[in-house]
């Protein structure tokens, strides 16, 4: 399962990419230590040879002990951003990670129903140190505006119990697709006790596809943006939804097998790797 | 001159870093088409086994063709985001770009003041696309606050001469490291009349080192962002000045080289390499 399919399906002769890079837009958080928001859309979207555009919803301050504060845009400067950026370029994939703040949630809404693009939504609801991103508005509009544009879904499992108010793991995900969603992963890390760790991806239409890693020992930050951002990095390679969570997951396990311990609290994970 | 060095350097079988990559703070704005600000840093440092940290100064509106718009942040936001991020980690170097305010300059000095690090500075006074991003009051700051922390400031000839009010690049650089600054790299790109660019690094004890590079034909957005972002990894990889300005001007070179048109505007960079 860990061998080989992302890291050999790489030429190392093909060093440089002089034109027609995959292009994803990435929106998302600011994070100034560089494990999670942008920053790792950015180095996840340079390991897979896409080129990134990115909208920041909101900055923050934080360590790799937790997040101290959210600073969300305004809405009409963000929007003012987007249109700017839009009107001048042309995406083939959007992944959105967090919003921090519903006039925002809101706002991506908007910019989704004009752009007409294919959208991997990695629904933050909290630090990985715990602290809350997310009030029921916030849900409520990821579930009613957002979820409808989603072709991936990358909840954890206390996020899939958040976003719809059902315990169990099956009622939880069936609803989330019933909002539209194309695919759901369901990630295990965050709940997981055994050795290995479990994701799931589910659809209406295929069987659910079983995923495993063995665990690994530290607590990382950022993990849950990287696997999402190299989702949507394969997906705008044009890989299956199944290769590209397959590659994802690889990608991000590499990418915390050899994290580094760099402040007082989580590992960060190394993306800077090819 | 432009073979070899920084590409030889490279041991291909060092493909995963798991411990102290060299760690540098960037301060400058957030560019959503990802050509330029703290992105052009990010990739940059990752091209180079570097850890990116990151603080925004501003964020901007902008395409590839010019900046409409910035938004710097709040003073007191931007130094809590420093304080909780610096209570925490310890960068080898700070590289600082756009600041797009007086106030976070000055709050820029404050931070130099207490973290004594190495620092390059690049002047950003005017986007690639002609529109100034910096007023008299920020030229003062920058000169009599700023410089005296400076190790690198990398200007090009506009910015040499708005810096010092001096027309003439000696007499202007000159005063620079009077000012303070260890040494100064003189960027010749945006002034170059022939088939070369010649850049020019000064010292107050060393003669002037030059290094040249064929013209490219098109017009490139964070050009500058990615040279002296390249400069500071090169140094904080423990290379002398002059192996770092030579190294990082290769870097830069091909990732302009490689560039890619996207948008209606300016080529970004390549970054993608390593």
């Amino acid at each position: 399962m860990l061998e080989g399919k992302f890291f050999s399906s790489i030429d190392p002769t093909f060093m440089l990419i002089t034109h027609s890079s995959p292009t994803i837009l990435f929106i998302g958080g600011h994070d100034p230590t560089g494990g999670a928001g942008i920053q790792a859309d950015i180095e996840t979207a340079v390991a897979h040879h896409c080129r990134a555009y990115s909208l920041v919803t909101c900055l923050t301050a934080q360590s790799t002990q937790n997040v101290q504060r959210l600073y969300p845009q305004d809405r009409c400067d963000f929007l003012q951003q987007a249109d700017v950026l839009l009107a001048d370029v042309n995406p083939d994939w959007v992944k959105i990670g967090l919003m921090g703040d519903v006039d925002i949630a809101l706002a991506i809404a908007d910019i989704l129903a004009e752009l007409n693009k294919p959208v991997v939504l990695d629904p933050v609801l909290a630090a990985g140190g715990g602290r809350e991103l997310a009030g029921p508005a916030l849900v409520r509009v990821m579930n009613q505006r957002l979820l409808p544009f989603v072709d991936l879904l990358t909840p954890n499992q206390a996020e899939a119990r958040r976003l719809t108010g059902r315990q169990k793991p099956q009622p939880a995900v069936e609803r989330l697709l019933d909002q539209g969603c194309g695919y759901v992963m369901l990630t295990g890390a965050d709940e997981s006790a055994g050795s290995q760790v479990m994701n799931t991806l589910y659809s209406q239409t295929e069987d659910p596809y079983h995923l495993t890693c063995p665990k690994l020992p530290d607590v990382y930050h950022g993990s849950g943006c990287t696997l999402a951002s190299a989702c949507a990095c394969q997906l705008a390679q044009h890989q299956t939804m199944k290769e590209a969570v397959q590659a994802a997951q690889h990608f991000t396990w590499r990418s915390l097998e050899t994290a580094e311990k760099t402040g007082q609290g989580q590992h960060l994970p190394n993306r800077r790797f090819i």
